[in-house]
C-alpha cells in the first residue's frame, strides 16, 4: 500500500515518524513510501538518504494524502484536510485529547495512538513512551550540565580539587534511570527519590543512592512490600517525611531533575518555591513534568528562566532536542507496530482479538472509540 | 593593601579573578578586597558570598583605582582610565598584544601577565593556560553533545540498539586530554591524533585509540623518539601520511574535536573543506582554535554555522561558559601568584630572581617588557 512519511509541522517539533532504516524495510515488505521533501533534515536523515533507501521523495499533499500516514505527533486542522477518508494513521495522538480524537473521528480515519499500548512484554518493542522518556533522561542531564556554571566531574587538578555535582533526581520511571545512569556516566554524585519504594534496588544498581525513608508503621510496611508483586500507594504519613527528606537533599543540591508525569492529569509538585529558595545560587532545576504545568510551580513551559539564583529549565519537549535518535527509536516503535496491522503488501487489517491494537484503536469509521 | 575585583567588561566574558574562597585568603593575610557590585553574579558568586567572605562590595571605580587590581582579560581603554599610576595589574594579558602592553605601560602600571608563565613544575599551581584549557576541554564534549542530534553512549532498549557516537580529537594537550576523558565518561568511540606521537600512552591510558601512523625512515623513527627527553617535531613525510589518515577518520566521526593552537599565531588547518564534505549529515566539529581563526576554514569565530550538513561550533571563550569552576580555577592560580610578589600584608615586591615573576612582568615603571 501507499504510505506516506509528513514532515512534522507542530511548533519545535524535529522528530520524524519513519527514518531511511525503517523505510528501507516497509519497501522490502512491497509497500510505497512518500516520505515529504526535507521530512527528515533535522533528525539528520536526507532526502537523498530516503530516496536510497526506496522512498519516493514528495509533497506534503502526496505524503498526507496516503493510504497510511505515518506521524509523530496528531496532525492539526490544515493536515487533516490533507488526508483521504478511510485513510490511517499511526502517531503519538495523545490519547487524552478528546476533542483531538474526535476530529480524527469526523474526518473517517482509522487511527492508531500509539501511547495508548499496554506496557506489556509484547508491546515492549513499539512503546514509545519509554523510548521517548529514555532519550529524554539522557537530553535533561545534558541541558542541566550546560546550564550548570561548574563541571559534573570532580577534578584533581595542579590549581586544586573541583567537586563533583551533587545531583538529585525525583520520579525514577525510565526518564529518571537514564537521568541517574548519564549523570553517573558525567561523575556527579547523585541521590534519586520515589514513591514506590521498591525502586531502590534499581537506583543502587546505578551507582545512585536512594532517598530512605524509614518505615514507622505495619501500614506502611505492607504497602511498601506490596500484594501480588503489585506496589501499592503508600500511606500520607510515609509520603509527608519523604517530603521533608527530599527537601533537606534538594537544598544541598547543585541540580535537580523532576520527572513525575502521571498520564492525563497535572502534574504533582516536588520542588516547592521554598525548596528553590534554599538552593545555592548557580543550582539548576530540569523539570521534565513542564508539559504538565510542572513538578515545580516556578518552572514556565517552554522557557529557561531564573529565579531566587535557581535556573529552571521547562523545555517541553526533550526529544526533539536530540532528533535523530529520537526518530530513530520512534520510527521502530512504529515499524513494530506496523507488523500487527500491515499482514502483507495490502492494506492495514484490524486483526480481530489483539489486545495492543485494541487499546491504540482510538478512531474507526467514523467513530470516537476512546475518552 | 587594597586588592580591587572588578566585574569583566569584555563581551561574553562571564569569569572573576577573585572568589569568596581566595578572598577570604587574602584578606586573612592583612589584605583589604574591594569586590565590585555583580563582579561575581555569573559565576554563580554572589556580593553576599563575598561580603561573608571579607570583601567590601563597591564600584567599578573602586575595584579599578586600588593599589592591586585582580582581572581575567586586559582592561580596555576605558577601564584603564580609572587605575591609579603606579598599580599593579594580574590577570590573562595576551603577552603578544603588544599595542596592548604597550597602553599597560603608558599608564604606568606593573602588569603580570600570567599566561606567560613558564611551563615548569614550580608554575603549575599558577598554570592559567592549563587550567582554562582543562575546563575548555570538557565544555567542548558539552557543546558537541548539545548539537549532535544523537546519544553519546551506546544504548540497548526493547526497540533496539543505538550506537554509540564516534569522536575524533585532535591535538592532545590538556583541553584534548580532558576532551578525551569527558567524551569517554560519555560512553563515546574515540580517536585522537596530534603531531607528537610521544602522547599515544596518555591517549591510550584513557581508553581512547591513538590514530597510528607507521615510520617508514630512520629519521621518522629518531624524530618520534626524541633528544635528551625531548620530542623533535616529525618530518614532513610522516605528517603528510598522517593527515591522510585523520582525513579517513574524519570521515567517519560523528563528531571532531580540534584543539591545535599556537601562541601568537594562526592556528593550522587540520581539517579542510574537502573533509567537512566527506562528513555525515548532522555531524558536528567543535573548533577550539577559533579564537586564532581556527583549525578549520570553515568555522566562523564566535558562531555557530551549519555547512555541508556538518554543524561548526566556533565559541570563542570556552572556560567563560563553565564561569563557575574556571572562575574557581582562575582565582587559584591568580592566589598562588600572588604569593611570589606579595611577601606580607604590605605592597607588591618584586622578587629580583625569580623566573616565574619575571616571565609574567610585561610592564614596569612606564617600560615595556616584552614582545
Amino acid at each position: 500500500m501507499l504510505i506516506g512519511v509528513p514532515r512534522e509541522t507542530a511548533a519545535g517539533e524535529t522528530r520524524v515518524a519513519a527514518t531511511p532504516e525503517t523505510v528501507k524495510k516497509l519497501v522490502a515488505q512491497g509497500h510505497r513510501v512518500v516520505v515529504e521533501t526535507s521530512a527528515g533534515q533535522r533528525a539528520s536523515a536526507t532526502d537523498e538518504a530516503y530516496g536510497t533507501a526506496g522512498a519516493e521523495v514528495g509533497s506534503a499533499a502526496q505524503a498526507l494524502g496516503a493510504e497510511l500516514v505515518l506521524k509523530v505527533r496528531a496532525p492539526d486542522a490544515q493536515e487533516l484536510a490533507s488526508f483521504q477518508r478511510g485513510a490511517s494513521l499511526v502517531g503519538m495522538l495523545n490519547p487524552f485529547d478528546r476533542d483531538g480524537l474526535q476530529r480524527l473521528a469526523d474526518a473517517g480515519l482509522t487511527a492508531f495512538a500509539l501511547e495508548a499500548a499496554p506496557r506489556t512484554t509484547r508491546a515492549q518493542s513499539m512503546d514509545v513512551l519509554s523510548s521517548q522518556a529514555n532519550i529524554a533522561g539522557y537530553k535533561a542531564v545534558m541541558l542541566a550540565a550546560s546550564h550548570y556554571q561548574r563541571l559534573f566531574p570532580m577534578l584533581m587538578t595542579a590549581a586544586g580539587t573541583i567537586k563533583a555535582a551533587r545531583v538529585v533526581v525525583l520520579g525514577v520511571g525510565v526518564a529518571g534511570l537514564q537521568a541517574i545512569a548519564t549523570a553517573k556516566r558525567l561523575g556527579a554524585v547523585i541521590e534519586a527519590s520515589d514513591v514506590r519504594p521498591a525502586v531502590k534496588e534499581q537506583v543502587e544498581s546505578l551507582g545512585a543512592k536512594f532517598i530512605d525513608v524509614p518505615y514507622e508503621t505495619p501500614e506502611e510496611r505492607e504497602a511498601a512490600e506490596g500484594v501480588g508483586g503489585y506496589a501499592r500507594p503508600m500511606p500520607a504519613s510515609w509520603l509527608t517525611r519523604q517530603q521533608q527528606e527530599v527537601a533537606k537533599r534538594v537544598a544541598q543540591a547543585d541540580v535537580v531533575i523532576t520527572t513525575a508525569l502521571i498520564p492525563g492529569r497535572a502534574a504533582p509538585v516536588l520542588v516547592t518555591e521554598d525548596m528553590v529558595r534554599s538552593m545555592k545560587a548557580g543550582s539548576v532545576i530540569v523539570d521534565l513534568a513542564a508539559p504538565a504545568g510542572g513538578n515545580c510551580p516556578l518552572t514556565e513551559p517552554g522557557q529557561t528562566v531564573v529565579k531566587h539564583g535557581v535556573t529552571l529549565v521547562g523545555e517541553t519537549n526533550l526529544p526533539a532536542l536530540v532528533a535523530a535518535d529520537a526518530s530513530s527509536l520512534y520510527a521502530r516503535n512504529v515499524l513494530d507496530f506496523l507488523k500487527l496491522v500491515l499482514p502483507g503488501a495490502g492494506g492495514v487489517v484490524l486483526p480481530p482479538d489483539d489486545d495492543i491494537v485494541t487499546a491504540c484503536l482510538v478512531a474507526h469509521e467514523g467513530r470516537l472509540l476512546r475518552a
